[in-house]
């Protein structure tokens, strides 16, 4: 027998229909703010990913030769394939640009409970504004895209990729070493980070500073750590913009700074952010974004830009742990009838109610009408339409509400009003 | 720079508001027949393809080695998906399964106008009833899913492999030449039949009878073709019915037998079909389908299966050439202020819309307010609603209509009724 590859996952009916209601809601929030579809190929040059990708995510990538001896890769993510989008092509376009992705990506990752092979990816990226409001909005879709879902418990940190540099003890050190603070920061590896600070020769006191400066609740905090140095004002002002427009756009702001994001991927720079669901435990990271510089780097002209992708599968998983009732809504209607010489007669009736926009099916297995009316429950059709040949010839049918079991005659010209 | 690979191809905001529309369409009308989505991995074990899928597509698969050393291919196509799922997870449901799916399938081809490396494809499975209700049912769907996007030409060719295999001529073949005709069928290549059937030494007679099988238009054509014998009379009945059936379902049926329809993929039994567009030329095709056997093959129990796929890409491709207006509809949302000292209020109007459900934009790029509505009309705003000063102090903002031009003040409480 051929089975599915391992790491993959086939989605039943039930599973589609929860993960498109989900998708909708999120599409629904994306519109709201002003953005807009678009998509990319699944397949991409390797070296777009080999570009600023990070390690890690270069290490997991599937990657292949084609038979022209190209090197190619199922995407790991998609913010540089839009990127790359917007350098070959959109370059001229009035800004702001919003777009807003969903797709399947790929990751060569020991299988385990929320981490997949093929996992699937919605995100938006902003071209152009680089002002608080523009970031500021873009965390708030981020944050309300996950909320409108039904998702109850989410939890929003954001940090500073420019503070963090400018910060007291690491501004001072080399690029190299700067970088893997950055990796040990990432996995939130405190002791690691503590070491390394140590072997570096920097003095305990100047650590313990450093790492009150991780712990900053507030734009004071951070204030404070800079002293009347003026390295950082216009990162902070900035900063404390983007927390004061988030009020307005709505998002809870208490406790939301958490200066030790460093996020995995390297082309992020400045405000940094990621949304969790803490019922999830260790696999808890709903989203992550920020502002990242790509489009120089693939041969574009400077540009800001900034975004955020999210784990739809990671949303899934938390909106199941949280008994999230699904409101599903099924209007199918069941067409059967009691003699056989009426079967065609179900035929037209079938057609015709389809033909204006009714979800309707009807026996294609030769059931009895019993077995029949207990194939329509099990489908989930609300309403039964019953053909006899009495009340056929008098111009009638009845219709039986599934759940109620109640029955009622219905002109059969009156048919498509009443079910409507 | 980094360029995308050949033969795949981006979408931008317009022909992704296109392509989702047209799609939409077609998944309501898979909806209307109880036919529901599954999905399945884009990547599977090489093996799934290469047990019965034809010469062409196992030469123009996309295959790798993964890093354990596992032969994965990226799916060409989603039937044999299908299968390998219900095989291993969904033979104990109840019948019939009325699936559809749509994802990128992929065709190491040469890049020419309508044929890709990565395209869109959709498609229903039916596992369960062979009856002819159920087959005509299935042809329906496929006739006005396509039917239902708009398209105006389109033509259903209906043939049928069992009548074809027993025909006069083909049924005394060794079987290695059968294959050989059916692949020159269905590249219509009637000469080249022509001569393999003159070396195999067959008298011109009898290569004419069987010519004109092929053009049988009717069942009273093919049923002369069969004269006395019975070899085929309960194939020639079934078909009969499926005809009838069609017709019950509102398909047109004239003309609408094409015997020579052969397939490429070797897995299709009895009736076949195909939807063409004629106003693309070469690449006419939209749709093929029919009746198949996959299950036993993938170590299931035999049970009946029929099912068809569409090429999404070339549905666009014939409305496109068809002129066809798609019914964009933009509830967009424009809000701007006349008084810097409001751009906190816009902000938090702006909010209070989008929480109601309003998609609504601002300005993020520090425009002027006529820079800031000529950008409001470009992204295609319907209104704009101005917040200027005396107005605001009053309770009111100015709402105007962009296609219009017609300014109106309304009172804030009545904003949001007065926008619905």
């Amino acid at each position: 027998m051929v089975s599915k590859p391992r790491g993959t996952r086939d989605f039943d009916v039930y599973e589609m229909e929860k993960r498109r209601l989900v998708q909708a809601k999120m599409e629904d929030t994306f519109k709201r703010y002003g953005y807009k579809e678009i998509a990319t190929p699944t397949i991409e040059h390797l070296e777009l990913f080999e570009l600023k990708s990070g390690d890690v995510i270069i290490d997991e990538l599937y990657s292949f030769k084609d038979k022209g001896d190209r090197d190619l890769a199922l995407r790991p993510e998609l913010t540089a394939p839009v990127m790359r989008f917007y350098t070959e092509k959109l370059q001229m376009e009035t800004k702001p640009l919003k777009f807003y992705y969903f797709g399947s990506c790929f990751r060569y990752d020991r299988p385990q409970e929320g981490r997949y092979r093929e996992f699937w990816q919605m995100g938006c990226e902003l071209i152009g504004p680089s002002n608080p409001e523009a970031i500021a909005e873009l965390i708030a879709l981020a944050y309300f895209s996950i909320k409108n879902t039904g998702l109850q418990d989410i939890r929003l940190c954001i940090g500073n990729l420019n503070l963090l540099k400018k910060s007291y003890l690491i501004n001072d050190l080399p690029p190299a070493s700067q970088a893997a603070i950055f990796r040990l920061l990432d996995k939130n590896d405190i002791d690691g980070m503590e070491q390394l600070l140590e072997q570096n020769h920097i003095e305990s006191d100047n650590i313990i500073f450093f790492k009150e400066f991780l712990t900053s609740r507030s734009i004071d905090d951070i204030r404070s750590h800079f002293k009347r140095s003026t390295v950082a004002q216009d990162d902070i002002d900035h900063f404390d913009k983007i927390l004061e427009f988030l009020d307005l756009f709505g998002v809870p702001t208490k406790d939301v700074i958490k200066m030790n994001i460093a996020r995995g991927l390297d082309y992020y720079t400045g405000v940094v952010f990621e949304i969790e669901a803490p019922i999830l435990g260790a696999e808890k990271q709903l989203c992550g974004g920020g502002s990242y510089t790509l489009v120089p780097l693939l041969g574009g002209r400077e540009i800001p830009t900034a975004g955020f992708a999210i784990g739809f599968d990671r949303v899934m998983m938390a909106l199941e742990k949280e008994n999230y009732e699904f409101p599903f809504t099924s209007e199918l209607i069941y067409v059967t009838s009691l003699d056989q010489d009426l079967d065609r007669e179900v035929i037209k009736l079938v057609s015709q109610l389809r033909h204006v926009g009714f979800m309707v099916d009807f026996d294609l297995m030769n059931r009895t009408i019993s077995k029949s009316l207990k194939y329509a429950d099990k489908i989930g059709a609300q309403k039964a339409i019953i053909l006899g040949r009495n009340e056929w010839d008098q111009g009638n049918v009845v219709v039986k509400d599934m759940q109620s079991g109640e029955q009622q005659e219905v002109k059969k010209e009156a048919l498509e009003s009443f079910l409507a």
